[in-house]
């Protein structure tokens, strides 16, 4: 088992070697909601050339009303990429915090996040999702780029078993991502509708262009697997030269509460069989309570890298650095 | 009677004189709507040191919406000054053309102007006004700063005649600028809800450092007068240094129709007897039906010019480049 031997507070300036200037890594991160933002706020201390491709499935909270009122491309994991890729001068931090904050109330604008208001209307007005990303990107000084991960909006689908006590192995089909992040069953598998969406051009050219791909962490069912279910995304991602690390949550809850992280492992492969693995990352004392990961991951062809990569006060969060300094291990920056 | 003798079309570049440099003149504009962004556009062309001080009554439209939901300033006026004010280069120009389009359908945003939704979030997070609108300025590359007329929102009452065929010299009282602006009576007097509304800093400062301040064209009741009723804007702008240009209508409509443009002179000098005027800018053709104009703005101590500054198509609007031109020849630039 390798373990990482960073030191989670190094003052080695990242990104670069002993060695003097390194070019620096193209990186694509899949992902949507916290787990795409901590993996974000981590690499942009490694690369400025990173693209974020999100998933559009939500159909819950501000970017459910807004599918439903216009039928767009649901913005809420979208703004929060932008956010968490912002400029850390005063101007950026400020529209960062606007964009994220939320009309108080509960008018017919109460608890919309104002971000993702203009972000419709830069969407109503540009015609094009991309184009309207990219103009936030720039309003926030945006160090990387955001991108959908298909150009149409999508549900997610899911077969969960366990919602019946008198029928505990009975499956039923769940629909909409509010619904299936929320279930008291147990999630089996998921579905895209519909089940071939088309791909933005932009993604597939990043993810060719890319040295290192990352999935993970986040919300298991419906913000990591989602992306590995558009056709053209993971087959684009499949033939790529890129290395694929997949990063593990800290502590299985939500949807995947109860479940150990081979199993994580193990259902992401189950919904992408061709994808090959380079890396799983694990922060060190999750791993602990799972004592077949290694092996597992072994047989996929994949090494185990272990770190220390939870916040100091012991929360089953990320430490934005300690992820950047774990990445930088792997990526040998 | 004194005759602007400008070429509408005069390639001697604005605000240079033939001595070579000048200083480019403060000038403050008071006003709403189109007529506010008329002279913006118009003085641009002649000054970077411009402040539009913008009626917040606005009752109607999204910007009532607004009001109705938050409590705040309406929006609207604010964000078409901004507009008005925008940099002409390609990305100052989408941003103002996102911020004034407006959501599509009749759903809970349908009708909404962009801009309002991101004004109105900027004010809720930032908790300041102005602090909001310098914002946005920035974000369009403003050729100037945009000020609320009071710190409150404001409503508009209005004494009108001839509303009962019955009775038609008994004055109703009408509240709400979107019911004054359309009611089929004539209105003969406008007062503030508060009546005496908190000033802004600002706005008092920019009057007090102005050069020239600008009242009209607009809607007489509800864009022109409204800030001559603001206690404290009224007081600063008697006391101030700065030379005062009233522009007058291009055709009686709306809220004046059939009124002459005398009148509209008067009306002003009713709500606003400290008010001293230096100039009074009215266009030739529109002047000539009112043979009383001259005789009774000189009886005022003010001096009439008049300008061609209507669309060379005929239609009762002004041209920017005309009136730019008017400007720059009663400014002496």
């Amino acid at each position: 088992m390798s373990r990482s031997s960073h030191a989670a507070a190094s003052t080695r300036p990242l990104g670069s070697g002993p060695g003097g200037f390194r070019p620096r890594p193209g990186v694509v991160v899949f992902g949507g909601g916290h787990g795409m933002s901590v993996n974000l706020r981590a690499l942009q201390h490694l690369t400025d050339r990173l693209t974020a491709i999100v998933t559009v499935a939500d159909d819950g909270g501000s970017s459910g009303r807004l599918r439903g009122e216009f039928d767009i491309l649901p913005p809420g994991d979208l703004r929060m990429a932008l956010a968490a890729l912002c400029d850390d001068d005063p101007v950026g931090r400020t529209w960062a915090d606007v964009l994220q904050a939320r009309f108080t109330g509960d008018g017919p604008l109460g608890g919309h996040a104002i971000g993702n208001l203009l972000i419709a209307g830069l969407w109503q007005q540009l015609g094009d999702p991309v184009a309207g990303l990219d103009m936030v990107a720039s309003l926030l000084g945006a160090r990387g780029r955001v991108l959908p991960m298909a150009s149409v909006p999508l549900q997610i689908e899911a077969d969960v078993i366990g919602l019946d006590p008198a029928a505990p192995d009975e499956t039923s089909t769940l629909r909409g991502q509010a619904t299936v992040a929320t279930t008291d069953g147990e999630v089996t598998a998921v579905r895209l509708l519909p089940a071939d969406p088309p791909a933005r051009p932009e993604c597939l050219e990043a993810v060719r262009a890319a040295d290192w791909a990352v999935l993970g962490p986040g919300s298991w069912f419906t913000s990591v697997i989602p992306h590995l279910l558009v056709p053209e995304l993971a087959e684009t991602l499949a033939a790529s030269d890129c290395r694929r690390i997949l990063t593990l949550n800290l502590s299985p809850d939500g949807e995947t509460r109860g479940m150990s992280l081979s199993r994580h492992v193990e259902l992401l492969a189950d919904h992408a069989p061709r994808l090959r693995l380079d890396v799983v990352l694990a922060d060190e004392r999750a791993a602990a309570d799972d004592p077949h990961l290694e092996s597992y991951v072994a047989s996929l062809g994949a090494r185990l890298v272990l770190a220390d990569v939870a916040m100091r006060d012991g929360s089953a969060r990320h430490d934005t650095l300690r992820l950047a300094s774990a990445y930088a291990e792997v990526m040998g920056l």
